[in-house]
């Protein structure tokens, strides 16, 4: 079996661990350790019944509670079997174009979906000491270019500004922002584009219920943008993509505002203490980072440091050797529970010593 | 609400009708009335504390339960969001020969997935009377074109032989023959081109779990073809189409022979009590069907009728407007049960006197 370049991939983990794919203490995928929310837990058992029709085409409930949410007509919203179904309608849509600027490092799935639509991309690289970037192309060039990152930043767990966004709008014929994990950032401190789309027809936001609420088994996600690309796009695509009980699920989750709460409550002290915990272990170097994850430079192999963990102690740790840049001398781990934090800190001691 | 060109749409119909969706007697969808299986939803209610890891990329356990269930390695099986998300891929993949020919009347969905891709499109109808078709190209101009039809064919009902089919094999680029209803063909009877997909790299058989097990809200379908194709088109779309529930759900449903035994002993009485009771009804006349449902030619204004049912009976039958061969003088039942059977032939007779 191979590895998927993603986290997650417990399958993989478990026969390499010698345990069965529960026992693995995952701290490889991005998840919340605080969900599901019991709320979706619950919306799923009451729709269960649901399932021998076929879902609304229109999805216009969920819509309609995404509307009241992001505050923004139905129309302007298209929900996705996971916002990965989304993201390769989007990436057909930036093939289009002259040339793709993809701002580095990126999610491999970025890559995939721009290749199979034959894309010519561009990268930028962030810099890896100031986590800074900038995309060297002005009009008139940019105005045949698209633009695709991530906002809060994968794997480096960097917040940009939105006024760092805003700029390139003017100038690129599509601008593409994945905010898969902006929920985790409070809503006094979210940088969402979503408050601007209705100004820009030439923006596409997408957005994941996957990672806040702890539902990648659901996938279920949601692209926001000009009603005239959202037609066309549904038009590349089957009449039904949204199975019905990720649809109940997301619509119980997005109204679970305690569950919201306690998970804005419970990450500010976590990380902090993943944080701490990982800068104070030999040869590591944690990143500050706005959301769920940190990325780690390190002096050792990672490689070697996630097969021990898995071998040793049954924690699955995200190498970087997917994301070019980083190679083997980063690691990525989500913040989880304070006690399974404490477990991974522990391991990580015992295989550094 | 505008109504889809498909059945099954009770979000449309509840608002016609005046009453909640599930007040509805749907004969519109071709679904079974026997499902969901009891395994497919204790699977499902087994897995829910499963929707927070990712699903398995490969889908192995999934896989390998479709290669015992059709004798086949796993290889040359892919699972998919629907068997309506792998249209969409093989739409692609017809889509870069010259010409794709169709049999008609066809699936909505097929020229959405044909024109999404700018397929050049050939129509060949079937006889409405003999319910025969012919394609009249032969080599070496067939050798550029890909042929794509369904078998047990939707809307007529008519189960063509794998020998009509076999020719075309061999003068034909990419054959795609959509068996989403075959299942109902009892094992004895069935015409499935599965048995020689492997003598064939150029044919492609598209099966759905929607409608035999009575599963639309949870979108389960796959593809049998050869590895190379099913390599391809995973890198055309995202790495999780398919959702953790709904995999549990179809691994329950596959092994279970009891439900399939009793849906093959349901279903030819339960198809001649409704045939016979609509041949009895003035200006109706049904076609014999192989599958669980019935093609009707009327002498009255099928729009008309829908209508009429839909407000004095909560019955919810489908026109054939989107099938531009046959228009307003035709409609489809799916069997239901004896009852429910019963209650639609009595409406009916109110509606017609």
């Amino acid at each position: 079996m191979r590895q998927k370049a993603h986290g997650g991939n417990l399958a993989w983990a478990a026969a390499l661990a010698g345990c069965p794919p529960d026992a693995i203490l995952d701290f490889s995928a991005s998840i919340s350790p605080l969900g599901p929310p019991n709320s979706a837990i619950a919306a799923i058992v009451s729709q269960i019944g649901s399932i021998q029709h076929y879902p609304d085409p229109d999805y216009s409930e969920l819509r309609l509670v995404l509307s009241h949410y992001h505050q923004l007509p139905p129309e302007w919203i298209l929900p996705g079997n996971g916002s990965a179904e989304l993201l390769t309608l989007v990436g057909r849509e930036l093939a289009q174009l002259d040339t793709v600027v993809l701002i580095t490092p990126a999610f491999g799935d970025y890559y995939r979906t721009l290749t199979a639509y034959d894309a010519k991309v561009l990268e930028f690289p962030i810099d890896l000491g100031t986590l800074g970037w900038e995309v060297k192309i002005s009009p008139p060039t940019s105005r045949s270019c698209g633009l695709l990152l991530n906002n809060p930043h994968n794997p480096t767990g960097k917040l940009f500004l939105r006024d760092a966004i805003l700029p390139y709008l003017e100038q690129f014929a599509l601008v593409v922002v994945d905010e898969a994990f902006m929920d985790f950032v409070p809503p006094d401190e979210e940088q969402s584009l979503i408050s601007v789309v209705q100004d820009y027809p030439n923006l596409v936001v997408l957005r994941s219920l996957t990672k806040f609420y702890s539902l990648p088994g659901l996938r279920l996600g949601y692209a926001i943008a000009h009603p005239e690309y959202l037609g066309k796009w549904q038009l590349w695509r089957d009449p039904w993509p949204v199975n019905t009980l990720a649809t109940a699920a997301a619509i119980a989750s997005l109204k679970d505002q305690e569950f919201q709460r306690n998970t804005w409550k419970w990450l500010p002290h976590a990380r902090n203490q993943l944080l701490e915990g990982l800068a104070n272990l030999p040869g590591l170097q944690p990143k500050n980072s706005a959301v769920n994850f940190l990325l780690v430079e390190s002096q050792h192999s990672t490689s070697q440091l996630q097969q021990q963990l898995l071998q040793q102690h049954q924690i699955l740790i995200r190498d970087s050797l997917s994301f070019k840049e980083l190679g083997d001398r980063f690691f990525r781990v989500a913040v989880r529970s304070e006690s399974e934090n404490q477990r991974l800190l522990t391991a990580l001691k015992l295989v550094l010593s």
